[in-house]
């Protein structure tokens, strides 16, 4: 009963980030199987990062779910194009979601197999924010999450929650619960009232100081 | 016997993927090592993610013919330039071949150790094509093969064709065969009638309709 | 006593690459979290790369430091930042340091499991290199090692140095003393006398030959 709840929050997450790359892709005018590759890579490409590290069996490979809810995704993009064009505080919802639960599934991944916290900590930020980081490599853009927003900073503070209720002697449940509202909460926060980390600037004339040069 | 004609296909293929990973390199006046470098990463990406996606040994560092083979195309290429830039049809050929066999490849492997065909498919698909996407991030371009053609398509259709042999019974040579000729035929019947999958288009009004942001 | 003097370089290594990093992501306008993030990766991309490629245990998973250091790196690069700027031939020095450290370590890593010497030099030139190219794919710049200078090509005469030594019957200390010498040498003997590799040029004619289309 639990395990199909999360099956279907996942899911829920799985699809908001896999529209999330296939409406990027269109914008790129990349064709059906570039979208739909975008759209996939997004929606399992942190997890996907997370498996390779932790050296355990890649999780969309042991279930075809992720790829056919991506499929589906695609047909809906196609399908439904003008409606959800007009939906994205709905997406925006189903995005913040997934990504809580995505932070919350690497960072229990991670403490189970005997990593430390903070390596757990790494896990949940890279589950959440990388496929966004490949998604934007693909369609040859500076990624977003870096200069936009407080996407992984959202899921680094989600981690510390959940490593203060750890300590603190609160269930599993709690740890997630505690760490998923966490992170909804300040994707919230900042969409509200429009926060952003300070950008690291510098002047025009130091635009390419490679010390490697 | 066999394995040796199945050797020299896939050096074919191997140095048809290095050449075209060096040619666009030398378009974007890389040096030698980045031209190789490309040409390498190009002729191996695929085959590398689909090792380590498996969790078993990274073909190339198992033998040296790999590397061996793209010097040899990075020699080839700087000597005779003029020779290969007129060559295209060969090169096409070359790189058809490579494909179709890759992909019989990362299908076969896949299989082998136990993995269901879907993933197979997959598989099948990341090694013949994404060589070529790697390629297209190093030399900082959309990948080419979201906008282009049916190369993965390609692969897809192959894979499908390897599917319906096995279960109608066929052996693993027929299996592998009847892949590999469909990848080729595809491929020729695209270039032919230069046909493409249709663009996922938007209108301008929307070009980054990014739900994170 | 000896390991204490190696993990003090290591550091050095580190932050030298981690600045690096942080330095050309500032000048991208990324926020905090983006140039600690694309620092990190210039730090530890090369090392990542060769740990899932040996499928050994990921090296910065098992200790705390790597991220430690960075972390001091972007505190530095904010507070200090006019220092930093006017200190270029400190972070070349400290950056050629670090290669050579981290290149030998590539190398040693792989032979100590038993690959060959020339799956070594691979390894080392990855260790070395490609957390540069991952920092140029981060900030959307085609990679600076593939078209300016030497970086590479110093760790692999790194590496051809170690493997003579090793013929010849020298200690694995002098194995390593020779490599590092050669890449800091060669990196010295490159910007003093501004050499660089052959450009592998096109008539602009022929700028797309992608033999793929």
């Amino acid at each position: 009963m639990q395990d199909s709840f999360l099956f279907i929050i996942e899911m829920i997450g799985t699809a908001a980030f896999a529209v999330s790359g296939i409406r990027l892709a269109a914008g790129k005018r990349f064709d059906w199987f570039g979208a739909y590759t975008v759209g996939l890579v997004t929606a399992i490409g942190g997890g996907t990062l997370r498996d390779v590290l932790l050296d355990i069996p890649v999780f969309w490979m042991q279930d075809g779910w992720y790829l056919g809810v991506t499929a589906l995704c695609l047909v809906a993009v196609i399908v439904f194009r003008s409606f959800l064009v007009s939906r994205d505080k709905l997406l925006f919802l189903f995005d913040s979601i997934g990504l809580a639960l995505f932070c919350v599934i690497g960072i229990e991944k991670s403490l189970s197999i005997g990593y430390p916290m903070w390596v757990a900590a790494v896990m949940g930020i890279i589950t959440g924010a990388f496929g966004g980081v490949l998604r934007d490599i693909l369609i040859n853009e500076a990624p977003l999450i870096f200069r936009t927003d407080l996407y992984a900073t959202a899921c680094l503070a989600g981690a510390m929650v959940y490593w203060i209720v750890l300590l603190a002697g609160g269930t599993t449940v709690a740890q997630g619960l505690s760490c998923a509202a966490t992170v909804i909460l300040l994707r919230y926060v900042t969409l509200k009232f429009n926060l952003s980390l300070p950008v690291l600037g510098t002047p025009p004339s130091d635009r390419f100081p490679d010390s490697r040069k």
